[in-house]
């Protein structure tokens, strides 16, 4: 007989008590995204306490799609993703597993330099911890105030250490993941090395719940650098800023702990919105800036040494055409302050299109004059507002209404045609249509367009394999995936 | 119908060339593993010319095996595996597919460092080319002269650099694999990030050659080191040698680039059977010998002074009770020398018991104490000769037979014995039984006995699902998988 929503609800309400697994009242923090994008009905929002009832809900939520009842799992962070995978659909039929309650940081090893948390742990908080015992977890991105790290997992989110330290699943060693039958996978480790059979951490981690619920990880600290030094450099091209890339990289190797790039018309919107901030080198100075962070081990005198050298270096090679060093931490906070601004003044000047692309940082300068020239093709007016994350060839290639023109049409209408020229170019030159932000409800489509065929015929067995009721964050990442059993109306 | 070996062997032959589709004739250098080991019998041995022909020898093995032919493939690389992942058996009915005519550096990025090769390759020749660039590329292990680069990424293999570079995965960007079914997918990519979908490229390293068959690889570079320092130090014991790994860490950071660990024993064999090595330090001077490697990309000058610095600091904590500093190239290369021969004073010394076994470092002393202890309850005269990787937590946890002993029979009748004893006390700790070698037709037992039964039935389903017909390597890394159909005598 089929489970009702009623009954599936009493069950969950039974697992994690009935405070935790709620229907009614504002549920928007869950059931919306936080750029409002879209919002959905869940059949219920639950908070479990601790791994043993994810698998609980998970086997209940099994059982009742097994009896015929239409049910599917959006596993939920911090709710702070960017491309709907944490959020439920308005069917009604979605449980929103939010693991927000799950806050423990289970052990830190500092000798082992790893430390084991719940999926639901704050970001920032995991970097205080580390920090408390005089040690580093580089994982560092805007929403680290709100994300948890099972959401940062689940995406593979960057930010930016990513040049030196590698994206989030570069720095796990080990996961719990409840299975999608509501088994628990004790995959918790502080290995370095471990050749005993497939990787189902690097399967699970980038996944955005669609195989699994990682209930918690363990974490790869670092030493904590001595010192740090930033820079604001101005560049005539992208072409030279690349070049810099590669002279920073030679001068300063695994010193260079930050590369973004800023196109001029994205900071003529900082300055536009947000006079406060004062650029360290005026606009009219270059094509590009490069905010450059170097981090060194011995000292600050060092760090300081080291990276005038570079500066040094880049000025003979005529690559910079200005530049101003940071004098101090605060100095430094208020470069990093100005790139950080760029996401809100692109709000305050209006509605608008966000891409998140890479390429080989070899061709990068080549990419963006291609994509420039065909987005002017189609949308002429249009205004690119650009900068990203260099050093790992990743482009924030944002796309701003024309001026004067209404925002909300233009990002209405022109979406597609946006995508298609930006995101053919990315295929073109070997590049990602996400690099960062994952593919959630909103690039499914992308997906289809882009993906290997080959690659997205291995993905689609794979979630088959591990899923084969298709329960867990059904309309996220791959496109149309059929359930085997039941059929379900709403898919 | 079902299709004879004779008739494969001959699709074979037309699809590589007839010199390259074998039968006949000595194929001992394909047939047998290069510890002697195991000797197979191939149903052929092909070596494919280009990925094209991979992925047509595939097709033509998928179709002799679906019309009846239980005909599988074993990949391989160079055939310098330890784990007998990479030979037939004696069934006749494996077709050993070669990479080694496949030796193409395809392309080199500077700027984005990074380079695109086949996946035959031989690993020191991929070093030497990014050497001609002035790059590094970091993968270095014994076997490098022999071994290739797509035998590495299957085998996710190790080695010395790993503290700082990490393991081949670490050091993949991108993969081109022929799938069982013969389909070629292009995952090849200079990308840092390119969060599209399920990492495929990590489920295929570390895999052994069951879920693909990878034919090329783009592989990070990094820029080289300016200057290179090495010290020989003594400690009285392996609790000391940990503390020793955290002070190098805080240190040196990320120019610890080599920290193997040694116990006395296994120095004292290579004092035995190649008394032409000098010792750097006497063998009396301490219980363990720690050989420790640290980069520098700014000067020789500094390489050195840095390396003092740890070395008073050392001395300070009272953790070193002798040490010496390489004077030069040469000197470091003798310390590396010494520590590459334990592995042939072993060999010298008799037929022993090998386990590559890995803890989290801050496990290592109590680990080694309760497994000396534990084995020695069950051969109390074995002889245990501890080296490894330390800054990894892996170690070659090996066993010699007990001094006078018949190592033939010590080996033929106590591995079980050994291995039980031991890997009781690594799974005790958390650690791994296999943590560089992989998992190969010799440990598949120890996979069903130590592998987390949920992640054991995981890697089942990807492996039905990627390879229903169980074409690829069947009889590795995984224990008994059903193949669907055709029905297998031999499995």
């Amino acid at each position: 007989m089929t489970t009702t929503a009623d009954q599936l609800f009493a069950e969950l309400q039974t697992i994690v008590g009935p405070e935790h697994a709620r229907r009614d009242g504002d549920l928007s923090a869950f059931e919306q995204d936080w750029r409002q994008l879209a919002k959905g009905k869940a059949l219920a929002v639950v908070l479990p306490a601790d791994t043993a009832q994810v698998a609980a809900v998970v086997q209940a939520c099994a059982a009742a799609r097994r009896s015929g009842l239409a049910v599917s799992i959006v596993p939920q962070g911090g709710n702070t993703g960017l491309v709907l995978g944490g959020t439920p659909d308005d069917s009604g039929l979605q449980v929103v597993l939010s693991l927000r309650r799950m806050q423990t940081i289970r052990a830190i090893d500092r000798q082992n330099l790893s430390m084991t948390v719940d999926a639901g742990c704050i970001l920032q908080n995991l970097q205080e911890a580390a920090a408390a015992e005089g040690l580093l977890f580089p994982l560092s991105l805007a929403a680290e105030g709100s994300c948890v790290i099972g959401g940062n997992l689940a995406t593979n989110a960057g930010g930016t250490q990513v040049v030196r330290y590698g994206n989030t699943r570069d720095l796990c060693l080990g996961l719990e993941v409840v299975t999608a039958d509501g088994a628990i996978w004790c995959g918790l480790s502080g290995l370095r090395k471990n050749n005993t059979g497939y990787d189902l951490k690097h399967l699970m981690i980038g996944s955005e719940g669609t195989l699994g619920i990682i209930t918690g990880a363990t974490m790869k600290l670092y030493p904590q650098p001595v010192a740090t030094c930033c820079a604001w450099l101005a560049v005539d091209s992208l072409d030279h800023a690349v070049e810099l890339l590669a002279l920073s990289q030679k001068h300063l190797a695994s010193g260079l702990t930050g590369f973004e790039a800023m196109e001029r018309d994205a900071l003529a919107l900082v300055e536009k919105h947000m006079p406060h901030l004062r650029m360290p080198v005026a606009l009219a100075a270059g094509q590009a800036f490069i905010l450059l962070e170097y981090s060194d081990d011995e000292s600050q005198e060092r760090a300081r040494t080291r990276l005038e050298g570079l500066l040094e270096a880049a000025f003979e090679a005529e690559l910079l055409t200005d530049g101003a060093v940071a004098q101090s931490m605060e100095q430094a906070q208020r470069m990093w302050d100005i790139r950080e601004h760029i996401t809100l003044a692109q709000a305050a000047e209006g509605l608008h299109l966000k891409h998140d692309v890479s390429v080989p940082s070899s061709q990068i300068p080549a990419f963006v004059r291609k994509a420039k020239a065909e987005l002017a093709k189609v949308l002429p007016d249009a205004r690119v507002i650009n900068f990203g994350h260099l050093g790992d060839g990743n482009l924030h290639f944002n796309v701003q209404a024309p001026e004067g023109a209404d925002a909300r049409d233009f990002v209405d209408t022109q979406q597609r045609v946006a995508e298609r020229a930006i995101y053919d170019c990315v295929n073109a030159f070997g590049g990602s249509f996400s690099a960062e932000h994952g593919v959630g409800r909103l690039k499914r489509h992308d997906l289809a367009q882009y993906k290997d065929p080959v690659a997205l015929s291995m993905m689609r067995s794979i979630k088959q394999a591990l899923d084969p009721l298709n329960l867990l964050n059904p309309h996220v990442l791959l496109p149309e995936v059929a359930a085997t059993s039941p059929e379900v109306a709403h898919d």
